[in-house]
């Protein structure tokens, strides 16, 4: 819609003003008119385009005359015997009710080189008096990318608004999570300064357009401002090309800070002709329960009244930046690095873990005892996402709450150029083991009931709140999932295990078909039939754990006649069903896009409340790199010399193409409660998919 | 879209399971089918339904067999010479890849009184096992008012969603913010029971109705239950009728507390037969940045599984609810009471709104000067506006942040039985004179670029962000006025304004025609016309302020020759016209929708700032009651005895059918730098227009 501005003109008198092209100004001619005046004429520059019309706009408009000297009919509520005897060289119309409206196509080359005169008449169109008008046009474009293909294009008529899909149109702003720095490794945005031009590549550009005379009419002046919320969201930058340091400045002196929420509104200074100026607006804050991300930044055009008074705006230019979620990515992307930390006690896995990373193409980065102090967790103390923009994008890895011995992993090892931080923590401590990202996970691109999810859906455990007490993954993490939107959470049951996490019964492998991938879940059921199988065969004296150092190997039979393992394991399942049923529902899935594989839990003894660990290792709990997949060597019961189980895992998930690795983790991480997926991490390539086409 | 839940069955077992009317079971005979079976059949009761059909239910659906003992083609990818050849009493499938879905269209009367048993087969066809699965239906609805008509219906399919419009669904919230008490004034929400059986009125029914035999099977219970986040929002009471109170009830024994934030669950008793059990929600917190309104309550049937194990859930309903937003009521609603403050010198005023009032047959309320302490600016200190849901309304004060001599008159003196109350309390000590509430309003409904906004638009003023250290409404009411959605905000500029209300240079009144109202700014420049007008007829000596005590007298020369008057007013028309400008573009409205009132204003002297006020009382600072205007009395010059802005006043506005009485608020008001509308306060009953209907 255009920008309208009501001009005030007097009789005897010449007004100056300037004139922002793309606006109209619109003058009330009864208002300047002299007394006992009844019509006016119009004069203008040729470059000074004007219309009259009815007051209420809504309801008639009086078409410009046909010719100069043919006076136009007044509007019907004026009888018509006043209608004017005397022919005039210009065109004249009735004062009453009348709207003058002004516009200019291109910028002035000198101050007040445009001119538009009004003259007033009596009844018997008798020249009373004349107003002036001496007009200034400039053209002002705060400009951003909007249409979104990486290039700031010239006053998009989509810029001040966001809108999704790819139809839609909105720029797209970063947070600056990464470090340009090695050294005091902190997220770029906790500095408010510059210190490396390259950071300006995280930022989005925004260019100021003007042209007009050489300067602005005295006393006018152009200023960008930002409201307070959005002062604690985003900075700008203004960037001088050639500008020196001085003794106070601090970054560097090209980029000096321009807004902030220290400085919410700065003078822009006007450079006369056709001039761009360079500005860099850095994302201050993720999108979270109380920020959806949107951000304005308005450019206003001041005109001075007198030394006493302040100078009042005469136009505004406002742009749109919306704030990029941070993303998630599944098992079915490629894997570009994979983590795993070195023990005391785990070089039977990391050695095996070394040749799987090593066939699949990857790169294995091993995380020191050291600097791991200990902690071999490295899938719970963190999750790998990114963000993305038309003009940037890098990897973020969002710390959980978790703090054991990899605390400082995150930042310290990961946080860096190109690399970016994001973490939220808990107001009270009210972290739990459902806090480890072990708890965390995301599905597949899927399609639910005709709604697409091209981002898949994240996965999380929660206690299902049958009663109080149950641990949740804290509200904090909840709600920042939640607020990036793109990736809508689904809320499963996990309580019911000892530690808790999603992973323990769960998992995405690609797979051939329309969907793309199989969801797998433990499954006792499948266990006990497996087992049983075993048992009508005549291998219930096959034995579990052979060849576990430290652990008493059991025959099929006594897991056949453990009453207690039974109950467990129909609760285990109880609870796994009804995920599953959620899964089904929530990602659009049939029983076909399942595969059921068999796992035993068992209670652990220990906890006040009875909750299931892992009876042998937990095969769903893996590592998928592309087609090959690290699994926890189950050490089930042989039949003629080969596991039962991986027998089982190899003719369930070879059919799809898949190649199946067993990666001893027995004694380094079963036994502490986790396997090979808790014990390494996946930094994925990122979808091809645009997370602003979606449609919202 | 249907609740559909895993059943396990194993050969040789029997099954008891309770199954709740609506959802779906289904199992899958492959899983617990006997080694070498190929083939099964299923038999039930009369009431009980089943399907057979591909796991894969996306693709190909097995429709019911035809004719009972006719065997069913098995799906494509099993070979076709493994035909069945063996005729049965009932169909027969393949178990490969199918699966059996069970429904059942009423609840049972006794436990397990339903069967239905599945038989296998080999490849030959020779019967190998059977599993039997005993049902037991239970009807199980969490009902709610969704449909929006004052009464909650059964199991509306859309009660666990929420949609705006006429053609919307979901049930609406109040925060119960009234107090039933006449004595500890304090909102009801801040008590943890329910101390009158009327505050149920204010609270939201929902009725859980069950169907089905005398008890659950052993061990089964259901509970309600909510988020933590909602249990910040929201409580749920229960009836209990006929209960009595014992040593430990606090509030009415027939309705104690059911959930809150300290019990997220609560056990919910089941009673037999056709039963309704009657909730009572209670909405405890408003809309605001971070609230969107929307909460959850769910009720889940739990399964028993073992003593030792939790139970687990097995089917959950759920029901949303949306809390109502605060609306205000603009000028053109009509009034009901009026509100105004005695002190000890404004008697002629209070004498003359008596009148008024009386007039215009309305109530009015006097604030002893002992209530108000000395503050009369009752427009400042609050606003009036209301919530409104399906089966309860009532007005709720808006108490401001200014908190000067009334600043306990909405908590005690309004605060009461269906009158409701809220406040917002800024974080720091950042509230000025823009936080008052004249600074606050609202348009009668408009429709803008075909956007309809039957509730009208917010109208407040901020500073204009040209320059630091500008005065704006705080944030957090800003925050929580744009958090209400339905009456959208427009933000004006009037940090220019000493005093920098929006009520100082503008006003709406009703007005026939298509609109329904005008739009009334304050105008120097028609002041100046027309005062310009008198001087051209010979009345330059007559006098402004004359007759009023302790002001000196001003000619219409010495006003027009005063250079330093004439800059401030071009400053104070520019920031008029600003605000013009953006009225006309969020309101839709054209130059015939509003009127210039001629108001003049002039600098204040002490400010650090030149700011403007008032020079001769501000007119447009008026109470409308209906077509009754209440305006200051502006002591203009008088032409032939009659005031001539009175005059121009009754010319614009008796045309629109309005009634204009001048009240004298010279010294006790307009000395004070405030008006009628400063001073006085207006109640008025509430649009038809019910706000769930709007399209958002």
């Amino acid at each position: 819609m255009i920008q309208s501005r009501t001009l005030r003109v007097d009789y005897g008198m010449t007004t100056s003003v300037v004139y922002v092209v793309g606006t109209e100004l619109n003058v009330n001619p009864s208002r300047g008119a002299p007394p006992s005046s009844k019509f006016f004429s119009v004069k203008a520059s040729p470059n000074v385009n004007f219309t009259v019309h009815s007051v209420d706009s809504e309801i008639d408009m009086i078409p410009p005359p046909p010719l100069p000297g043919i006076c136009t009919p007044p509007p019907s509520r004026i009888p018509l015997r006043r209608l004017p005897r005397i022919i005039h060289l210009h065109p004249i119309y009735v004062i009453e009710n009348s709207v003058l409206s002004i516009t200019m196509s291109s910028a002035s080359e000198e101050e007040n080189d445009s001119k538009l005169s009004i003259s007033y008449y009596d009844e018997n169109q008798v020249k009373l008096e004349e107003a002036v008008v001496h007009l200034t046009a400039v053209e002002i474009s705060l400009d951003v990318d909007a249409d979104r293909d990486g290039v700031v294009e010239k006053n998009n008529p989509n810029k001040g608004s966001w809108k999704w899909g790819p139809n839609g149109h909105g720029a797209i702003l970063l947070v600056n999570c990464d470090c340009e720095r090695t050294y005091w490794k902190r997220p770029d945005l906790e500095q408010r300064l510059i210190s490396e031009a390259s950071d300006i590549e995280d930022m989005s550009l925004m260019v100021l357009r003007t042209r007009g005379p050489a300067k602005l009419p005295e006393g006018y002046k152009l200023t960008m401002h930002i409201s307070q919320g959005d002062g604690e969201t985003i900075r700008v930058y203004r960037f001088k090309k050639g500008a020196k340091p001085d003794h106070d400045t601090e970054g560097l002196a090209e980029y000096p800070l321009f807004l902030d929420s220290a400085a919410l509104s700065s003078e822009v200074p006007y450079s006369g002709g056709a001039a761009e100026m360079k500005f860099y607006v850095e994302g201050l804050k993720f999108l979270d329960k109380d920020f959806d991300g949107l951000i304005t930044i308005n450019l206003s055009l001041l005109k001075p009244i007198s030394k006493d008074v302040p100078e009042t705006p005469i136009f505004t230019d406002k742009v749109v930046f919306k704030v990029a979620p941070w993303i998630m990515t599944p098992n079915i992307l490629q894997p570009e690095e994979v983590f795993v930390c070195s023990t005391s006690d785990n070089s039977t896995f990391l050695e095996q873990m070394k040749n799987f990373v090593q066939k699949s193409g990857c790169h294995l980065r091993i995380c020191s005892n050291y600097v791991s102090r200990g902690d071999r967790w490295i899938q719970d103390e963190m999750e790998f996402g990114y963000i993305d923009s038309p003009h940037q994008q890098f990897p973020v890895v969002l710390d959980s709450p978790r703090n054991r011995g990899l605390v400082d992993f995150p930042l310290h090892e990961l946080l860096g150029p190109d690399f970016g931080y994001v973490t939220r923590v808990p107001g009270r401590k009210d972290v739990s083991s459902l806090d480890s990202f072990g708890n965390l996970d995301v599905s597949p691109p899927v399609t639910v009931n005709g709604k697409n999810y091209p981002l898949g859906r994240i996965v999380l455990g929660v206690a299902f709140p049958t009663a109080t007490g149950g641990r949740s993954m804290t509200k904090v993490v909840q709600d920042f999932l939640r607020a990036q939107k793109v990736q809508e959470p689904i809320a499963l049951f996990t309580d019911w295990l000892l530690v808790g996490h999603v992973d323990e019964f769960m998992t995405f492998v690609p797979a051939p078909g329309r969907k793309g991938f199989r969801l797998l879940l433990a499954s006792p059921d499948a266990a006990y039939k497996l087992f049983k199988g075993l048992q009508k065969d005549g291998h219930g004296q096959a034995k579990l754990f052979e060849g576990v150092e430290g652990e008493k190997p059991v025959t099929v039979d006594e897991v056949l006649s453990n009453d207690s393992l039974l109950t467990q394991n129909k609760y285990a399942q109880s609870c796994i069903d009804w995920n599953r049923d959620v899964l089904k529902r929530e990602l659009g899935l049939v029983d076909e896009d399942i595969i059921d594989v068999p796992i035993l839990f068992r209670p652990w003894e220990d906890a006040a409340k009875p909750r299931a660990v892992a009876y042998y290792p937990d095969m769903v709990n893996m590592i998928v790199l592309g087609k090959n997949l690290g699994i926890p060597k189950p050490f089930g019961p042989k039949v003629n010399g080969r596991c039962a189980l991986e027998a089982e895992m190899c003719s369930l998930l070879e059919g799809l193409g898949l190649s199946c690795t067993f990666i001893d983790d027995f004694t380094s991480y079963h036994q502490g409660q986790g396997e090979v997926h808790c014990g390494s991490n996946v930094r994925r390539q990122w979808f091809a998919f645009k997370w602003w086409n979606l449609e919202m």
